[in-house]
């Protein structure tokens, strides 16, 4: 729930009784859930102030009430709460779920779009869902919690620098072996590193590496042409 | 993983061997996925088949990478796939998530769209909710696993019969005082329970219903005259 940003959670006729310190414990510090917890009596007590309620249940019911997915069902919530109406949704027990008595006060039926055999959901990971897709429902998911680093974006003058670059130093090594192509594979070299979108210090960091590329070549043919010398 | 269509389970290194029973045991019967788990000594190795992995989350870094929310990122899957390409999401260790080794041979970061102060989910939660999503994003959560009992609706003159009925009981009781208002009432009052869409069934039960109060009615009126009567 508050991963999501619910808070408001009302338990009829607790199992355990409340408060649980089980129960806190294990929330993972959303003490302010726990904290705000009322408990009721009974079903109709703990919905009387809501205006639209919907059950969730993973089997289906001889009932002609709505059967909805969790999209429509948070869409129609959320819409319901901007209207300024009050909404709720109900979740079962964790070994048999809601009864009939309690579906057949509520306004439609949501269930969740999984497999037909692999149907099983526990009590969390179902309000774990409802809660992310109410959350995406409600807009607030548009906004994640960080965004990628920043960087500056290298200027067009350091990308052609960096690219003449490393075509200068192609043509020394004798990279471009066919003279009426090198047009052709420069664009695709040109097309292929600017997909990256590099950064100021990213081409930095790559005309390093061509210079290091570049300086081992000519190592190499001194190192190869020496021998010749000496001999 | 089962709940939502996906079986395809690779892990790197587990810490705890494999063939692992515990996690058979509470698999929940998705012997499937267990049944095909490959495992492997390094990512690299895992993921040497695929052309797009996805790494979640929950800490930013300081990475020039994108990020993306379980919407976005599996669109980007799902359309990846449709083109025969293989994808796949990355889910880091439960106690401290993915290195950013690890982070930086994928090819975005996902993140879930949680409260700031409540970021904290298991791997066990996110794996459900981009399960979730990445089943949304290809078209199979538009099918639910049942709908709603169809029940036969009832024909218009069944309706009509039936606000006939109604109407005709609501004049001998006198429920219509101001006779200039009988028409918008009755406008009101077949909106009202035109809403409802009843059954052929649901029709014959609401009749009863009519018939029921209206003999309880007669009865209270008989009751009523007869001792004026006997005076």
């Amino acid at each position: 729930m508050a991963n999501f940003g619910l808070w408001d959670l009302r338990l009829v006729n607790p199992r355990d009784g409340w408060p649980n310190e089980k129960a806190r414990a294990t929330a993972s510090k959303a003490d302010h859930v726990i904290e705000r917890v009322r408990v009721f009596e009974t079903l109709e007590a703990a919905i009387a102030d809501l205006t639209l309620v919907y059950a969730t249940t993973a089997r289906s019911r001889d009932m002609r009430k709505p059967v909805l997915g969790p999209e429509d069902a948070c869409q129609n919530l959320t819409a319901h709460i901007d209207q300024g109406f009050q909404a709720g949704l109900l979740f079962g027990r964790e070994r048999w779920g809601l009864n009939n008595e309690e579906i057949a006060i509520s306004d439609a039926i949501v269930t969740l779009p999984v497999e037909q055999a692999f149907a099983s959901l526990n009590i969390a990971q179902a309000v774990l869902i409802l809660a992310y897709e109410w959350r995406r429902q409600s807009g607030l998911s548009a906004t994640l919690p960080f965004k990628e680093a920043i960087g500056e974006p290298a200027g067009k003058d350091e990308l052609v620098g960096m690219f003449e670059h490393l075509e200068k130093t192609l043509d020394k090594s004798g990279f471009f072996t066919t003279p009426d192509k090198r047009p052709a594979m420069i664009n695709n070299l040109r097309t292929m590193l600017g997909r990256g979108q590099f950064t100021s210090q990213e081409v930095r960091t790559f005309r390093g590496i061509i210079s290091s590329l570049d300086r081992a070549h000519e190592r190499q043919r001194e190192n190869r042409v020496k021998p010749i010398k000496t001999e």
